[in-house]
C-alpha cells in the first residue's frame, strides 16, 4: 500500500475543497452574511493542509486498484468531515454529527436533511449545501482530477471505483479525456436547467440552487415546500424533464454529439428506463385520480414524483405520503431500481436489473437444455462472466446491507414503513421515503447511532458498496502481498 | 413432453390423496360429525379419477427433468384443488377460494389461515387441515413415491424439484431408498413429539395435531390462541425444541444414525442455524425485558417465537406484535433466512446464505488479487460453479418476486408493514407476519386477488421458485426440442 501517494492525493483534494469553499464565501459576501467567515476560516485550514501534504509529489507515484479504493472512500469521508465545519462553527447546525450528516447527504447526492426549517438558514450556507450536491454528482475525485494533475494511468483506478454502474470505463480510454467530456456535458445541461428555470420567472439564486440539485440528482432546495412552493406547471415540467435527463447514462449524450442516432435509439437501458417512468406514471395517475380534480393534474403530480424518485433526486410537488399504498410502494420500488448506470443518479441501476432479468431467463433455459451455451447480451454485446458475477454479488450485498441497516435503525423504534423506507432512501441516495420520512418530513427524528448508520449507507450507496467493503478486508492493509 | 406419463402419475397421486382422505373421514366418524361425509364423497371421486387415469401404465415411461417440473407444480395445485373440496361442500369454509387458500397453505406447510374462529370447526376438518401440513412437510410427491411404484430413475427428477435446498439429492443414490430413510426419520420424530406432548398432559387429539404441525413446520392448531392456550412452560419447551429439530437438515439425522459424530459437529449449516437461533433469542430477550416480569419468562417467549419463525412453523406463545420494532424486525429477518436445506422448513435457507456470504468474501478477495483462484467451500467441499450461479439466481428471483407480490398486495391498501410482512409470510411458508397479519391475526382481510397472489407465493416458496418459473417458458410446452 503506497501510503505516501494516498496522503499526497488526499492533500491535493482537500486543497480543491478549500478553493471550492470560496464560492459560498463570495455568496455570503454578496448577501452581507456574517456566517461567510466560516467558509473563509475552513478554506484557510484546507489551504494549509494542502501546503503540508499535497505540494510535494512522492517519488513512487504508482498506485493500483487497492490504493484507488482507499483513496475514493477516504476522499468522500474527508470532504464531508471538512465540508461540515462551516455549518457547525457558524451555528447554523449546532450539532456536528448533524452537520456531518447533512454534508455526507450532499456529497453523496442524497438530499436527506436534518433541517426542520431551511428558510431561516443564511443564503451562503444554503448555497454551499446545494453546491455539495452538484460537486458530488460527478464524483469528488473526477472533479479533482480535472483541476489537479494526476497522470492518466492513476486516474483510471479512481474513476473505476467511483462512477456508478457496471461498465463505466469504456467511453474514452484516457481518464482525463473522459472526465473532461463528462464535465462538459454536465456544465451544459446545468446551464440549460438554469436558463429554462429563469424563463419561468424563478429568481437567479433559486434557479442556480435548483439546477445544482437537479444536476446532482440530490433534491436540496431553499424552500420548505420544495418545488411545490412555486406552484408552477412550467417549473414542474422543466425540473421533471431535466431530472430524467440527468438520470440517463451520460454516454448517451456523448453518442448524440457523435450523431450516432442508431446506437442511442437501440440502447436497451435508456429504453427500459423511459419505459419504467412511463408505466409507473400511468399506473400512479390512475391510482390517484380520485384525489385530484382532473387527470392532467393527477398526471402532473404522478410524473414529477416518479421522475424525482427514480433519478434519486427527491424534489417533490405533492405529498405522496397521502396517496394510496400502491402508489407509495411503486415509488419505493423506483427508489430501489434507480436511474441509468453512468448517470448522477443512485439506486441499483436499470442496467443491473436488465442483466439480472436476462440472467434469470438464461437460467431457466439452462434447466431445460442443460448442455446449451447461454449468453447474456446487452445492446447486442456479450456481458462477460466477471461482470455478471459482479452484478449478482452487488445485488446480494445490497439487499443484505439493506436488511442489516434496517435492523440497526429499528432500535429507534419507529414504525416499519419509516425504518425501512429511511434506509432505502439513504442507500439509494434519494433522501426521502414514506411515513415519518416522507417528502415533507426530515431525518431529525433519528438517534445519533441511526444518523451514523445512514451516513454509512449513503456512502455505500454512492460508491456502490465494494470500495467500502474492501476496507474491511485485512489483506488490504498489509504493506505487501 | 410426455403428456401421457404426466397424466398417469397425476392420476396415481390423486388416488393416494383419496386414500389419505379416509383418515379424517374416520376421525369424523369417531367424533360422530356429519361433515365426515364430505371426505368420503371426495375420496370416491378421487378413486374414480385414479381408475381412469392412474391404472394403466403408458408404453413410453421415460420422463426427464422438464416433465418432473411440470408434474411437481401440477401435483401441488391438483392436491390443493381437491383437498379444498371437503371444507367447501361441508360448509365449514363457504367460499371455495378461501378453502383453496387454506389447503394450499396446508400442503405448502405455510399455516396461514383465513379462519377467524378455528374452535367452531368440526374436529375431522381440523384434523384434515393439520394432516395437509404433515403430508406437505416431506413433499406430496415423495410421499406418493413411497406408496406407489415409480422406478428410481424417474423418481429422482421429481425429488430434485421438490426437496428444498441447493443439494438435496446427494444423500443416497436411489431415490426411493432416500425417501424411505427420510420418512422413517420423519415418522420417528413425529411420534416422539406426540409422546412428549402427552407427557405434558395434552390430550391425544391435540397432541397429534400439534405434532403434525410441528413436523410439517406449518403451525396450524386447533386453538385460537395457538400454543399460548396451554400456558405450560413444558409444552412450550417440547414444541420449541422439536420445531428446531424439524428445521435441521435431515441428512444430519441420517449421519447421527451412522454415528458420524464428527461430520455432524462440523456441519457449517447446522452450526450457523443454531448460532442464529441463540443470538436472536438473546437480543430479543434483552429487548423485551421491560415487558415481562423476569428474564426467564422473556427468554421463554423470545426463544419460542424465534424457533417458530426461523423454522417457518408459525406457532406463537406471545403476541410479538406488541414487542419493540427491533424484535419484530429480527423476526422478519428470520422469516427471510429460514431453516436448513433438506428440512421441512421454508425460507431462503441457511446454506444459501452461507454460500452468499462466502461468495462475497471471495469477490472482495478477487478485487485485491485479480488473478488469484478463489473457491467457495462448504463443509470443506468445493461448491460447483453451477450451484453457485443457481444460488445467486435463486436469491435474485426471490427478492424480485417479493417486490412484485408486495406491489400486487398493496392494491388492497393496507399499511406497509401488513402488506410486506404478509408477502414474506406467504413466500417463506411461515404464515404470519406483523401488524394486521400478526400472530393472533389472519388472512381473511384480503381481497380475492390478494389471496390468489398469496397462493402463488406459497407454492413458489415451497417449490423454491424455479419449477414454477419454468412453466412460463414457452420452450417447455413444445412437444420436441
Amino acid at each position: 500500500m503506497n501510503y505516501r501517494m494516498i496522503i499526497y492525493i488526499l492533500g491535493r483534494m482537500l486543497g480543491v475543497e478549500g478553493l471550492l469553499m470560496l464560492i459560498p464565501a463570495i455568496v455570503s459576501f454578496i448577501y452581507r452574511e456574517k456566517s461567510g467567515i466560516a467558509f473563509l476560516a475552513v478554506s484557510i485550514v484546507l489551504g494549509i493542509i494542502y501546503l503540508i501534504f499535497g505540494k510535494k509529489r512522492p517519488q513512487n507515484r504508482m498506485i493500483y486498484a487497492k490504493e484507488g479504493f482507499v483513496i475514493v472512500a477516504a476522499a468522500w469521508v474527508m470532504w464531508s468531515v471538512f465540508g461540515a465545519v462551516p455549518f457547525f462553527i457558524s451555528g447554523c447546525i449546532p450539532n456536528y454529527l448533524d452537520a456531518f450528516f447533512e454534508t455526507v447527504s450532499g456529497f453523496t447526492t442524497t438530499g436527506a436533511t436534518i433541517l426542520i426549517d431551511i428558510e431561516v438558514i443564511p443564503k451562503g450556507m444554503v448555497f454551499w449545501r446545494s453546491l455539495t450536491l452538484w460537486i458530488g454528482g460527478m464524483g469528488v475525485l473526477v472533479f479533482t482530477m480535472m483541476l489537479t494533475s494526476l497522470d492518466d494511468q492513476n486516474s483510471m483506478h479512481l474513476m473505476r471505483a467511483e462512477i456508478p454502474g457496471p461498465d463505466a470505463d469504456k467511453l474514452v480510454p484516457k481518464a482525463r479525456g473522459t472526465a473532461k467530456i463528462l464535465y462538459l456535458i454536465y456544465f451544459i445541461l446545468t446551464a440549460a436547467t438554469v436558463g429554462f428555470l429563469l424563463l419561468g420567472d424563478m429568481d437567479f439564486y433559486d434557479a442556480l440552487l435548483h439546477a445544482f440539485s437537479t444536476a446532482g440528482t440530490g433534491g436540496f432546495g431553499n424552500r420548505n415546500a420544495s418545488v411545490s412552493y412555486y406552484g408552477s406547471a412550467y417549473i414542474d415540467g422543466v425540473i421533471g424533464v431535466f431530472m430524467i435527463l440527468f438520470g440517463v447514462n451520460f454516454n448517451i449524450f456523448f453518442l448524440l454529439r457523435m450523431k450516432e442516432w442508431k446506437a442511442v435509439w437501440k440502447n436497451e437501458e435508456v429504453r427500459t428506463y423511459l419505459g419504467i417512468i412511463a408505466a409507473s406514471s400511468a399506473v400512479i395517475t390512475i391510482n390517484i385520480l380520485g384525489i385530484y380534480e382532473n387527470v392532467f393534474r393527477a398526471f402532473r403530480y404522478a410524473a414529477f414524483q416518479v421522475s424525482s424518485v427514480i433519478t434519486s433526486t427527491g424534489f417533490y410537488t405533492a405529498n405522496y405520503n397521502l396517496w394510496p399504498e400502491l402508489s407509495k410502494i411503486i415509488l419505493l420500488c423506483l427508489i430501489f431500481v434507480g436511474s441509468c448506470a453512468g448517470s448522477t443518479g443512485g439506486g441499483i441501476k436499470v442496467s443491473r436489473f436488465l442483466i439480472l432479468y436476462k440472467s434469470i431467463r438464461q437460467e431457466i433455459k439452462r434447466m431445460l437444455h442443460p448442455k446449451a451455451v447461454t449468453i447474456v447480451r446487452i445492446n447486442g454485446k456479450k456481458v462477460g462472466k466477471d461482470t455478471l458475477r459482479g452484478v449478482y454479488m452487488f445485488f446480494v450485498c445490497y439487499v443484505l446491507i439493506l436488511i442489516a441497516s434496517t435492523l440497526l435503525i429499528s432500535i429507534d423504534n419507529f414504525d416499519f414503513a419509516t425504518t425501512f423506507s429511511a434506509v432505502l432512501a439513504a442507500m439509494n441516495n434519494v433522501g426521502q421515503g414514506i411515513s415519518l420520512v416522507g417528502p415533507s418530513e426530515n431525518f431529525s427524528i433519528f438517534s445519533s447511532l441511526s444518523k451514523v448508520v445512514f451516513c454509512l449507507d449513503m456512502l455505500l450507496g454512492r460508491l456502490e458498496i465494494f470500495p467500502c467493503l474492501l476496507l474491511l478486508e485485512p489483506d488490504l492493509w498489509k504493506r505487501k502481498f
